[in-house]
């Protein structure tokens, strides 16, 4: 067995949130997940909402009443948004940062490149936590599953990745949750090259990734770890688009919480 | 490695076969299904028909067209329609019998236990085919996966298992093709007992099991297969009914048109 990887000690954490319908059940989950940052943590929820940004007012309140001690909330609809000192000022100063948002792609043309892109990656490696709820919990990857198709069966196209915010480059998130058939697009992203794990987040259920690679389920749900390792055989580069593609020997794990799943050594903690 | 188990040389082929749409495509994947059992086989059509038999009748037009010798369709109704002297006649007779049905208990209820189940089991042990299209395919099995519910999470009660015809134990089908959400419902019917192997089949997408238990894929769609032998963990048995099963260690291979696949080694063969 290899040793384990040098741990970013300092790392914050990274977590990765599945949608959160607006139930009863929301609240005591998002209080949990306050109480992992901390006690009173200063928090910022950045959003790029699509039409309007109700969503983020709900979240906003429901997050108030979980003990924060300060709480700001931020709406990015233009790129000079991810660029205000005023806001780079409180991201410097804050525990955590949640980054909300319906689409993917939405999140990562808006702060891309950007100052506040760079600000949340170097808090991050120093200790600040980063979660990501719904679509925005697919930003957080370096390998960012921006879009993809239903079934349960790969298909050229039926994925397409882009560069995301870069805090891990171990995993590819898909938080389509319970609704959406996701094993077929995952597959599909991990073909392509199989490097990372693939990580399928239900609604209601939390994902934290610990400095030391070890991530943690909370929350009602699931979570499906795809594990490419020792994949065997692919026909993935030879298709026409829309084609199904063969992948062989992959590795999964259904997670619930209180599950435990080392990232370096790919398995599942007693 | 273990040798290889004594195969049934004499088994005819056990053929499941994905929902077949009407579409343009399927005439053609008929007629290489129907090539695989032989020049000019004899085939009987046998069905449990939901409300109207129109499926089947389009069913039966389509199989006209692919060069069978004899072409006989059965729609069942009753139990004593599985006793009919006539129909164990033509059985006795012929090369391929087609197992048709929109659920898989309503063919289960009408054939379980009756001279016809019986002697379905007899000629496929002596040779002759047996397929099962859409929830026929879910039949073949001892055990069948009698119904479920949607999602990619295994939760306890999403599926439901009833003995089916028990042409083969190796697996448990589910045929509910690309629309459907498979996974949670499979994985959850492995957990029970992690002894066969799960297959998912897509719609237009064809499964032929040989005596030497080497299965091939045909057709449009893809063949998901999750292998538990080596399942590491299971906590199914201490939870509520609805609750998220955690399993770990689970195979995955996603296969398509031309890929085989060996039952008792468990694994792609190049």
């Amino acid at each position: 067995m290899p040793a384990k990887l040098a741990p970013e000690r300092n790392r914050g954490a990274i977590i990765a949130c599945g949608e959160l319908p607006a139930n009863q059940r929301t609240p005591a989950l998002l209080a949990r997940l306050i109480g992992l940052v901390g006690d009173s943590p200063r928090v910022i929820l950045i959003s790029a909402p699509d039409k309007s940004d109700d969503d983020d007012i709900e979240l906003e309140a429901m997050l108030t009443a979980t003990g924060c001690a300060q709480l700001h909330r931020h709406a990015l609809t233009t790129r000079a948004g991810a660029e205000q000192r005023q806001l780079l000022d409180l991201v410097e100063q804050a525990d955590l940062v949640i980054l909300n948002a319906e689409q993917p792609l939405k999140l990562s043309t808006l702060i891309g490149g950007s100052s506040l892109a760079r600000l949340l990656r170097k808090r991050n490696a120093a200790g600040m936590a980063v979660c990501g709820v719904g679509a925005g919990a697919a930003v957080l990857c370096e390998h960012m599953l921006a879009s993809g198709t239903s079934g349960p069966t790969p298909r050229v196209g039926s994925a397409s990745l882009a560069p995301g915010l870069g805090l891990t480059n171990r995993v590819v998130i898909d938080q389509g949750g319970n609704a959406s058939d996701r094993l077929g697009r995952l597959l599909a992203a991990l073909a392509l090259n199989p490097f990372a794990l693939g990580l399928g987040i239900d609604a209601s259920t939390v994902v934290v990734i610990g400095p030391d690679n070890v991530l943690e389920v909370f929350g009602n749900g699931g979570v499906t770890i795809i594990d490419p390792s020792e994949m065997a055989d692919s026909n993935a580069a030879e298709l026409e688009a829309g084609a199904p593609i063969r992948i062989t020997n992959m590795r999964l794990h259904a997670l619930t919480a209180g599950t435990r799943f080392d990232l370096d050594f790919r398995r599942a903690i007693d």
